[in-house]
């Protein structure tokens, strides 16, 4: 028989036989991604063992030979977790590191272990796993944060402030209902990642290369051992297939997006000019150089991390972007973005909820400032509306009021009944309640309106949802 | 009374009275939206036929008000369809024009359209009606994508090819599961429109600028004429989310990846070296310069134009990153990658829908230049794990056959029984099954292999599918 | 002899000789780049007669030819601007149409004029020719620009305000220091598009389809005539690259990010809260239902277009990526992101100098409001720094003096002299000139501090710049 | 004397004097950037010691004490090359561990080091410092893949190929032209990078946190001594710029776009379909499953990793979007990317570089398959028009040659005169010299074209620019 591997080196590659030389130390770092796949360990294992197993049950080794393989991979998970064995950059990733700590480990029947399975459906099984973890959590993380928020709207929602937009003031609102704003879209965020999950939650293993395999597997078994929902279908699609990290990353951005806005806001309401909230002190930082820096830190950086997030969606769009199928080595770049991408989240997700679940709101910072604020004046346009006269022309009356406080150099509170009708005859005798910032919010009571009412629906909705658990 | 209005010229903006001076010519051309939401015409007076419809039920105007706000509206529809009556630039957007047209039509109680809603609801309305009917239409021509896919399996299905990894030749493969690869995918990215519908059909209609309104609304009135599935509960989240868009861009981006990866198929497969399908002439463009040439510019445009898509997608995330809320200028920026989005991927379905109706395929190209070809060895090495030889050992023992082979300057057809044997014993006499690439591919019957009968059975699946209607 | 063409109908593409059937509409719209590309129709003529001409000159046409087809391009050029003559739909891009016509103006030589040319270095030219144009222009805007912030801070540079860091006030500053920031970040996006001109101007006219031509033409002749500085060497990269349009595309994006936080501080400081600048009337927009709204359209206007050419930017590097020599039709997409990164930034600049040169700055707003701030801790860090207390302890005494005004509910002005050297000896016996904000800006005087005299040096450094013409 | 600071823990951080509750872990590792950080260590220390320099030099410290300072910072330094001493998560960032160790090193003098400096400055002469180093590195590393192209042009240049536009055969080449084309482009980015280090190469040290400082420091004297080649003159610029860096990473993305060009087409022709080219064991890869291949890895990678330098870039353009001046903690995650990009392109450079140099050409994969080949068409219509057929006329007739061919299914070696004077009376008796691909890739003379001349002369160029040095 003749000998081709007789000068195998030990620790060479497991599946260079057919070349000649050794692969450089460049090229070596350059293709590795060991040190990404690494957070892929357990899940690699979890993968392998389900595939031994299921290899026992349909024949393919016997019974004890898969006993000895989950044994061995236990063995492997054990001694890494210990540190008593690490793979080292000899190894081209960790799942030939495992494989062959494996045959170290139990012998030649660790060979057997890629019978049926090739490193494509492997790796993808892997990437899966982890993501299915990974988004239950980020559910979780996210449950929180809406728990912290409605937390606040009991404690400080019957604040008054301005509404803002185009930061200006628009018209007096209550805090609840600027932070219902934020929680809606969070729930919706929730919504998109238990979406996303449907599509993570189908087991590719077994797949092998790309065309299946005439051993006779049955992958439904080593699926449901893994918790899996389904199966990929199409062996190709199976292994080639990177939508579903590319939906977790967008529906990742769009709640960073979501993120940042809060960021900008905290950001804007923790400066002097605002004045409207105080971050704990684990969220601010001072300055080395102006002692009395108050930084919000943690909103900043929120804001900032939501740029990478983008970056890392970018990349996986760009990366997949015209690749004949099937696996291609392109492929192997996605996990940095797609781990990127999942932790930023979900710290940049803790970080927030850290923050409003510390930070101290100035109640009183806006209830007299607004008395007598242009931010009334949508009040006087609907006062007339109601009266009959056009809301067009209610709106031209209106201007004309602000501008003539204006030149006056006074807000609303200049404008007596006398003059509001010298301006147009419906006004009523008492302008007082459409001029007090509170009355005013609290008659928005239409769906979806300020009111405390309205506020407390919403909320009680909400905190239904956040009672359900995660459907698993 | 006071008359801070006399001096206002004809023309000028509805909304400036608070202003001296006009608007000048070059920031009208900065702010202005009219060109694209001119897209939404229909929309916008669906939508305002829907508000004012609601404020009669209500009271808000009478009955005959409404009736007249409703017919001069679709007046105005007809007088803009028919070219008699367009807007300038002297209206900073369509939703200006059609209200100063309709109070031209029905004179004041023209006037009265706006009340109790602003233009931050009504814009938010108008996209999301325009949305919906374009994710319909984006379903019904993926839809007729994976119809002409299927159609194209049933007539060429079994073409025999090699399957890719690397673009080199993996494993012998029939044409029929390479392509339900790309079904699959295309079958998710009709999953996910579908799902992100669900978040767009939610009416913001009554949510005025930002706080509600005191008017006595009722908003799922507005929202069931329109065919909305519910409301956007909170007035503020309303008018300030994008999310849903950034879905729906994020969608059409995964999609376009999808779709660019079958236009790099059909440019590589329509060069000269591979041979394999020859485009239909509608979809090929000759050279200016080189008259044999026969490029595949359809399938080089569906690649190149998933990089605008991408482009949008990052418009739209950074467009929103840090935004305070509630409504800010720069969200009107939505509009135009929102829909090159739409737009694009609607057009580059179709265009690939088109190629694979009328391209040809060479259906004996590969047929007899795969035998022999080294894209069988993983049949050798499963053979011998068949045989009880460790999957490991099995791939080197084929890697040296595959290394003695090249070092001949032969193909596996050179591989006799006995040479076989002496690289491993357990090879048996006879290989001719193991080196006939199509018994090679139909030997892959495992669930998502390779295998005719695996094929028809994803393929009924996908059938089954596609007869399902777009579940409204 | 054969008469291949005898069917050919009129209106067919010049290029589809070999093909039997006509392109289908859906595909001419989907290859059509006619509306985008009449933005060079200009150059395209440019370029048509600078070809001609050269073809003259060596002889590959005769004189009179020459001066034929070059009366006949003008005429093409007049009709299209008078509007006499337009390309349709049915003209595949505006280089077939301005040929086609040009053969019905002159007859039969104007099939000549394709001669030693193609369709690629003829739309890289035209590009090209289109791009030196509006870098041109885009200097002259930037410079307009850079005039206008210098007259801003003759007139109020040494308006006293606080210099913000996180959005916190950081220490006193005058605002000329902080216009300097910004003009200095403009100076280097001149010097960007200066540079990226020098790549631009090469001429590709020639290098035909990307093989070079065996007519004996000479390059240099049509180059000079069209006012390239050089040739772009090689007849492969000439029709191939686009690395010169994701250049400006990147200047122009880095340009927006610094419009954007102009933008952003504009948006800031129309608040009520900061209440520094109000937007001159041009600039600003009220709303439609708050009728005191005074929005800062412009600057939001601005901030978010930044985004589009992020997208812009994106869309051109992920459309070039892992095309294979030479052109590819995909190639095609790259005029709308350029042209609208080019557009945008145009625009964004010209408003950005609008707003500035109309603004109103509140002089006073911070004058008294600084008096005290916390603001001037770091004047007191740097005073015990200046007595020989090593900074980080003086920064920790200071620290500690901020945490007891705040305890006291006061600001600095609360600190006696005695009271401070209870925190350190150090501390001199008249606080008065280290507490004063204005006095506390004018001691930075190192080089590119806050003090007036500093600004005075930096400006007449940029004046000395702006006075530069764009050297041509 | 207050003792405010009685109870501050040891490795409590030094900034944090005003603030009661130590930073939650949480916070601590989301905020931490140490591991980033670390990669500067010597900017860091170099920076240190230039500013103590320099404060000695101008007396704000003593002679003695600058001494003190510079030796410190060297043994910190060395501690921390040997691994005696390492920053731990305790704090905040490399740059305050160094300076509290530098104090536990040098006592109390330790703590004069921050005088005149603020973090601001400090980081951004770190940042300058480090990209200083690489892009002088990248130069370097792309100066040596030139090379290497240069040498494969001298050895295999004349190889005859067919070039190819729309991956469809165009005109027949000599591989020389079409590195060329590949030459040129890096030659750009060579002089886009050269030109960004023109700007990167300014000191903003001593601009302190963004107002300058009372203290007489002189800047130009660390200046000088960090090798930068001028200043940043406003000091809030100094600290709040990052379009440095942002050019930096457009220009790394540009340069990864024309690697991923190379990449795609080593990868084509690592086909079998192709079979051109045979890249070095060192970049090829073989399959854990099926034992034949040969994957193009390397390429591969290098394709792949393009996407991550797109997504750094709009990171990097987004973080900065809309941030108010001065510094913001968002600026703080500009590294990863930064370093990233930076780090990814020197690796592709080098990996492209090493392919190249390693990989063998199949010299006659196309000389007899170009014979007759439909890429010589082309010289048909130039043979015709060269005679005064119009070239549009010629360019038809040859359309219809080859249609007339393609029914007869050969090529074009089956037009004999006679043949081709049925299609037009212009053609000569003997076609041999204009059918034959190496005659007809030898006449394109033009400049720019593709005979060998023209290749060596613009290898001579490249040959001079490769000489020149960096202009230091």
């Amino acid at each position: 028989m003749k000998q081709p591997n007789s000068t195998r080196k030990p620790g060479s590659h497991l599946i260079r036989g057919r070349f000649a030389a050794p692969t450089s130390t460049d090229m070596q770092t350059f293709s590795s991604s060991l040190a990404v796949d690494l957070r892929m360990l357990d899940e690699d294992i979890d993968g392998s063992i389900a595939h031994a197993t299921m290899l026992g049950q349909v024949g393919i080794v016997t019974a004890e030979e898969a006993q000895t393989l989950c044994a061995g991979l236990e063995t492997v998970r054990q001694e890494i977790h210990d540190g008593t064995w690490a793979p080292t950059d000899a190894h081209e990733d960790v799942h030939m590191a495992v494989e062959e700590r494996l045959t170290e480990v139990v012998g030649e029947v660790g060979k057997k272990i890629h019978t049926a399975r090739s490193r494509n459906d492997q790796v993808a099984t892997d990437v899966r796993l982890w993501l299915k973890r990974r988004l239950i959590e980020l559910d979780v993380a996210l449950t929180e944060l809406v728990s912290v928020l409605l937390d606040r709207i009991e404690s400080d929602g019957r604040t008054l402030m301005p509404g803002y937009t185009h930061l200006q003031r628009g018209q007096p609102i209550l805090l609840g209902h600027h932070l219902l704003a934020h929680l809606w879209a969070l729930e919706r965020d929730r919504d998109r990642l238990v979406e996303a999950l449907a599509r993570v939650e189908k087991s590719p293993l077994g797949a092998c290369a790309m065309a299946g395999t005439p051993h006779p597997i049955d992958r439904s078994i080593s699926a449901e051992l893994l918790g899996f929902r389904g199966l990929v279908e199409n062996a190709m699609d199976a292994v080639a297939a990177r939508d579903h990290e590319q939906e977790v990353v967008a529906a990742c951005a769009i709640c960073m997006t979501h993120l940042s806005r809060i960021a900008e806001e905290l950001v804007l309401w923790s400066s002097v000019e605002f004045n409207f909230v105080r971050l704990g002190d684990d969220y601010a930082t001072g300055s080395s150089i102006m002692p009395q820096k108050r930084n919000p830190d943690a909103a900043e950086l929120v804001r900032g991390k939501s740029a990478r997030v983008y970056g890392d969606l970018m990349t996986l769009l760009s990366l997949v972007k015209a690749l004949p199928m099937a696996y291609n080595r392109d492929l192997q770049e996605d996990r940095e973005p797609l781990f990127d991408a999942v932790d930023t989240t979900m710290a940049s997700i803790n970080i927030t909820a850290g923050m409003w679940r510390t930070l101290t709101i100035s109640r009183d910072r806006f209830e007299a400032d607004l008395v007598g604020d242009f931010s009334l004046a949508t009040e006087l346009a609907d006062l007339l509306a109601e009266r009959g006269v056009p809301f067009r022309e209610a709106h031209e009356v209106v201007a004309s009021i602000v501008r003539w406080c204006e030149e006056q150099g006074s807000g609303l509170e200049a404008l007596t009944p006398s003059v509001a009708r010298e301006f147009h005859p419906s006004f009523p005798e008492d302008l007082g309640p459409w001029l007090d910032p509170r009355t005013a919010a609290e008659r928005r009571t239409s769906r979806g309106g300020t009111a405390w009412l309205e506020i407390q629906r919403q909320v009680a909705i909400l905190e239904g949802n956040v009672g359900r658990g995660f459907d698993l």
